[in-house]
């Protein structure tokens, strides 16, 4: 590629390559740091020390990258954060890791999950797929009806949300096993609930 | 005063004086846009175009300004924001209003209720005071103890804060009605459950 080569007195001088690796590694930083309000293509070449023009050579746009970027910090909570065994239940163990993450790494938490323009609708699709392959391999949810396990989805996701904020203020700080208790009360209260239809059309 | 007055030339110079009004109004736009983490003297007179001296001519310390400015976004909560009749029904009325303050005033209520070194104490003690006036005025409620009251206000509370944090990251974007519907289920759930101590013990 002729762009890439510059003759200077018989010297061959090749631009440095970065790499989609380096480039994510500092676009994760920045939500990191300040969140997507601060995701722009000038601030992660800023944290590179760098132009612009190789974020552009390695992604088509800036929503391209934060696509990319959502699916690497997915993977992480797929694979690092939420499959922690902590009571042995996997729905307990899931809503415990969801407030343990919003508290000790609430920047991103808040980049994901809270803040506008953040994680929406991604977040949800990819809570939803992990929730329910939880569920239909769980000894005591595996026969729920599709409209169950979305209303114990949403239920249980406002309720674990409302307890992370809640903490994260210090208005409230229960112990592990309330928050279990916390979640299991509204785990019961779905189940025996007649009609949960507010819960799984949302 | 002596320390006010300085003879230039036969001239009496008169220093400025900063109202404690003005003081707190600036510290307010520096929460508003910034959160307690920008509450700062130099912040708060960076803002007013003076010296932090005028600052702590009118307030012992910046935690005496901290309680006094809390102390005035009650009165507004308590005044303008909280009393707004929606349905008619306070307790509901109440969780509506708590919801559209965290959408439409986002950073305040960010600052109150879910920053670290926010609101945290004092805003659990203004809504507990709060709700406790308004549920021993309200028909439905009157006869609870003081325990279901509390296990009430905690209920209620996790239960309006998830809906408003999974609301502000558009990962859910539920109608009024579906709120109130929300809101019900959960003080129906409350009152009809025999143990609520994981609750009223928050």
């Amino acid at each position: 590629d002729s762009k890439n080569n510059n003759i200077l007195g018989g010297i061959t001088m090749r631009r440095k390559v970065y790499t989609k690796d380096q480039i994510l590694k500092a676009a994760y930083e920045v939500v990191e740091n300040e969140g997507f309000s601060g995701f722009t293509a000038r601030n992660i070449a800023k944290k590179m020390g760098i132009s612009t023009q190789p974020i552009y050579l390695e992604f088509k746009n800036m929503s391209d990258l934060k696509n990319t970027l959502l699916d690497e910090i997915c993977n992480h909570l797929y694979y690092d954060i939420f499959p922690e065994v902590r009571t042995g239940d996997t729905i307990i163990d899931l809503g415990l890791s969801y407030v343990y993450f919003a508290k000790e790494q609430s920047n991103l938490y808040n980049a994901l999950y809270v803040q506008e323009y953040g994680g929406g609708k991604k977040m949800h699709d990819f809570s939803y797929n992990y929730f329910h392959q939880l569920i239909v391999e769980h000894p005591k949810y595996s026969k729920l009806s599709e409209k169950r396990i979305n209303a114990l989805h949403v239920g249980t996701w406002i309720c674990v949300t409302g307890i992370a904020t809640l903490m994260s203020s210090g208005i409230i700080a229960p112990t592990q096993d309330e928050i279990v208790h916390l979640i299991n009360r509204t785990i019961t209260n779905i189940l025996e609930e007649e009609d949960t239809s507010v819960l799984d059309t949302l």
